[in-house]
């Protein structure tokens, strides 16, 4: 037996005036990606767990469809639904592919910087290029949608997240170490053991962190393969795209990239700790084995109403008994919000109403 | 192993332009929703099942949660969320309190009419009175929501799913049958088991449906108690001010009407042979176990997709590389949808743009 009114650890009711500011933002999101030429899909929130390429499958929500007895799961992220979309139902479509969608996604449990395990996402994905020019179109586009919801102070962190297996596979040497330990104690910026076993030449990447012109120039001192020089040349000409944003780069940094591959980027806004979006290149897997690249970006709309955006001004009227429809349409179509008396005593004030209609007039109330 | 793209019967993807189409109805339904004053709430996708108040048990799609070890279940309906919110966390604001809500509802299995497990449903909830005046309005607000989606030949089914009982309590003599049979009887318009049981009393209600108008003139020759009559005087002042509206009243059906009380009605359209939405006047139950009057509807956005509204024209123009970002800007600004391109081959025709902007011009492709 619940309490009434009691929702279980991580599940809240939003209330005016979040709910309708969510909505809100989330379609200035959806419009400016719409302008850009994506057009919006909408995958299903339960899928076969199997086919959920996108997430980690611990922090899904699981049951057994009574239907087909098969294991369903509820997505905790809806790229990877967007790349199955793309090279499955829409395979046959000219390329590049640009898709959008908004919508839910639940996870097992919360995290230390947000508890909640339902989640508004809205993001793009350009399927079938991952070069310099889709990413500085992806990037530019959803700081553009941010911006247009109203965030300030943008910063965008870049990564690189296969560079450290790049350099190794072109032949930086690893010492005693394997790949993964040098990520690790990339991550963990260990000097001291990198040097212990033999990695040195991994030691400068940690140095060759922060604002990203500065970070580039370090970054060139090093003696880096050609492809990957390219990958700079990229980044800094997407970096000096950005005009008034800041932008830093942390070449090594991978956590939370793990299925990204030349290039990393999360973004935040003054007011917030938590990021507002991330995303980057990708590889989405094809039915026949072969992969197609993507770039794209998943935007955290609840971040957004945390700071108090989308909240519309509203101009509320009662109309009291008896007012003619037409008069009450022609005020909606001025954008009034019309609030009918249903009897003679309720107050505006009550009904959170600013003016009352009288004698065909708006009068303060 | 699944067959990759294949999704769960019952599942799918809405791809454009139709996810599009329903967002953009979505935001329609809700905005005139939201012009009336009603505030939008957003409940979640999961819950309690104890707490979920309206939808059939056995269509929810249920597991244990990880977290608490009880069980969740995905709603299947949104009306009762929106009451539990009334009566809880909003229990304090002044009545009658106006919700609305947009959100996607889940089922174990499709039926007849749709197989779709997944659905979208808008809908519009006035708690704190269930009068004719709050009854008008709500049939109104049904009807604009539907009309200003482009919906034509808008007809409304109206129907007194607690008439029967309402008429057994004011002492017509149910013979032999119990009320339950009778109700039965009367859905299954079966005149001879009715008289064959002594409930002849009841059998002219079955002739008493049809075109309103008519509908309640045989109703009146009856020996109606006075509180019903005064339903018949509000149905009969609902029926008038529905302008181009066909409006038909079966007193005694109860399909899918379990928890409605004096009144219940259903939405048609020109085109589509399911119905478009549902509501009525019900009672919400309060913690304390009393029950607060409310009345509502429910709107089932896949239908109007399905009628192909909500489809937007959409003017696509392709940019060439190294268009000026202000140019694009001012495109946008105009209302084109302009899609950049990454490269000197792709054409217009593969990225469905009309236009191509040349030396400053819109051109068609």
């Amino acid at each position: 037996m619940n309490i009434p009114g009691l929702l279980p650890e991580g599940l809240r009711d939003s209330l005016p005036p979040q709910a309708q500011a969510l909505a809100s933002l989330v379609r200035t999101l959806t419009d400016v990606c719409g302008a850009h030429g994506y057009e919006r899909v909408a995958p299903p929130l339960i899928e076969y767990e199997s086919s959920l390429a996108s997430g980690s499958s611990r922090e899904r929500l699981r049951f057994t469809d009574p239907v087909s007895q098969q294991t369903l799961a509820l997505r905790s992220d809806i790229t990877g639904q967007v790349g199955r979309i793309a090279v499955t139902r829409l395979a046959q479509q000219a390329r590049p592919l640009r898709l959008m969608y908004a919508g839910q996604v639940l996870r097992v449990r919360g995290d230390q910087l947000s508890p909640e395990r339902e989640r508004t996402q809205a993001g793009a994905e350009l399927i079938g290029s991952d070069g310099p020019a889709a990413a500085a179109e992806l990037l530019q586009l959803a700081i553009a949608a941010l911006a247009t919801a109203g965030v300030t102070g943008l910063s965008v962190d870049l990564t690189m997240p296969t560079l450290v297996a790049d350099l190794a596979a072109a032949g930086w040497p690893l010492g005693r170490a394997s790949l993964a330990q040098v990520q690790a104690l990339l991550d963990g910026k260990d000097v001291g053991a990198l040097k212990s076993l033999g990695a040195d030449a991994f030691v400068p990447l940690i140095a060759a962190a922060g604002p990203a012109p500065a970070a580039i120039i370090a970054l060139r001192q090093l003696d880096l393969p050609d492809a990957i020089l390219a990958r700079l040349d990229a980044i800094a000409a997407l970096a000096a795209g950005l005009d008034g944003v800041a932008v830093t780069l942390d070449p090594t940094e991978r956590h939370g990239f793990e299925y990204q591959t030349w290039l990393g980027f999360s973004l935040f806004g003054a007011g917030l700790a938590a990021e507002l979006g991330r995303g980057g290149a990708y590889l989405v897997p094809r039915p026949d084995g072969t992969q197609e690249p993507a770039i794209g970006f998943s935007l955290y709309v609840d971040g957004l109403v945390d700071l108090g955006l989308g909240v519309e001004l509203q101009r509320r009227i009662l109309l009291p008994l008896g007012t003619p429809a037409a008069e009450a349409a022609a005020l909606r179509g001025e954008g009034w919000i019309t609030v009918a008396a249903l009897d003679a005593e309720t107050g505006a004030a009550a009904l959170h109403c600013s003016h009352i209609w009288q004698s065909g007039q708006a009068v303060p109330a």
